[in-house]
């Protein structure tokens, strides 16, 4: 495994296919509604303000990326949510929502951090059950993608 | 005055120039740094939810207004925003912060409610003085724009 030092840009990228977490307790929605197109939001990183949401407006003109940083970061998010959506979905899940972390790597953006059951929500197709705290869920996800996982 | 019966979007536009308010408490940054460019944020109009912030996947996901609404939406207010901070300038006055509301006439995008020293923060630019709090403001403005309010 190759691991770089990045400079991390302070803003994580969360997309959301269904609604669920913070969009139901903030917004009052109704859990498990279909979100068409997925919602795209920013979260500024920081403990001690309990990391709040924050959009890219805020986030250029208080210095934490560039317009066309952000714009990257979305544009790599929206791709990486069709692809794994399209991965869960051969196992009969739904990816409901994720987070992602970028930093700068010789100026260019690139995904930092890690995609792992913390960062995201999976449920059963059918029965809506929340698969990412399941204890087994590497067995799980073997069983269910037919692959080795590492 | 004509008044006329809208459907209103239930969603608040707010333009920064300076920090203050909510950007100071949420986002822990400084009162008074200048925002270039200024920020643009979306609040849903929800007093039992406290106004939350939003972004425009939201407002559209969850179907509170339009690609094209959003984008209308922005474009007036921060015409407004450029119009407006130059009618204060006139009288050594920062519009610091301002938020409008929209609705719908006819299928067509137009400006809510109103513009009152309660939606906006008036500071004075030399001693940053807050003006929109001062009980004697309508005389203030006359006296600083010269002209006459009605």
């Amino acid at each position: 495994m190759l691991v770089k030092r990045l400079e991390m840009i302070p803003v994580e990228c969360v997309v959301r296919n269904y609604s669920a977490g913070s969009l139901v307790r903030r917004l009052g929605v109704e859990e498990g509604l279909q979100l068409t197109p997925p919602t795209y939001e920013l979260f500024y990183k920081d403990d001690v303000l309990g990391d709040p949401m924050v959009n890219e407006s805020q986030s250029v003109s208080l210095g934490w990326a560039t317009v066309e940083q952000l714009a990257q970061m979305k544009a790599m998010t929206l791709k990486i949510n069709e692809v794994l959506t399209e991965l869960f979905a051969k196992g009969d899940m739904l990816l409901v929502d994720f987070k992602l972390e970028f930093g700068l790597f010789k100026e260019r953006i690139v995904l930092g951090d890690e995609f792992s059951p913390d960062d995201c929500r999976i449920w059963d197709k059918a029965s809506k059950q929340k698969l990412n705290k399941d204890p087994n869920l590497y067995q799980e996800m073997e069983k269910r993608l037919g692959i080795e996982l590492g």
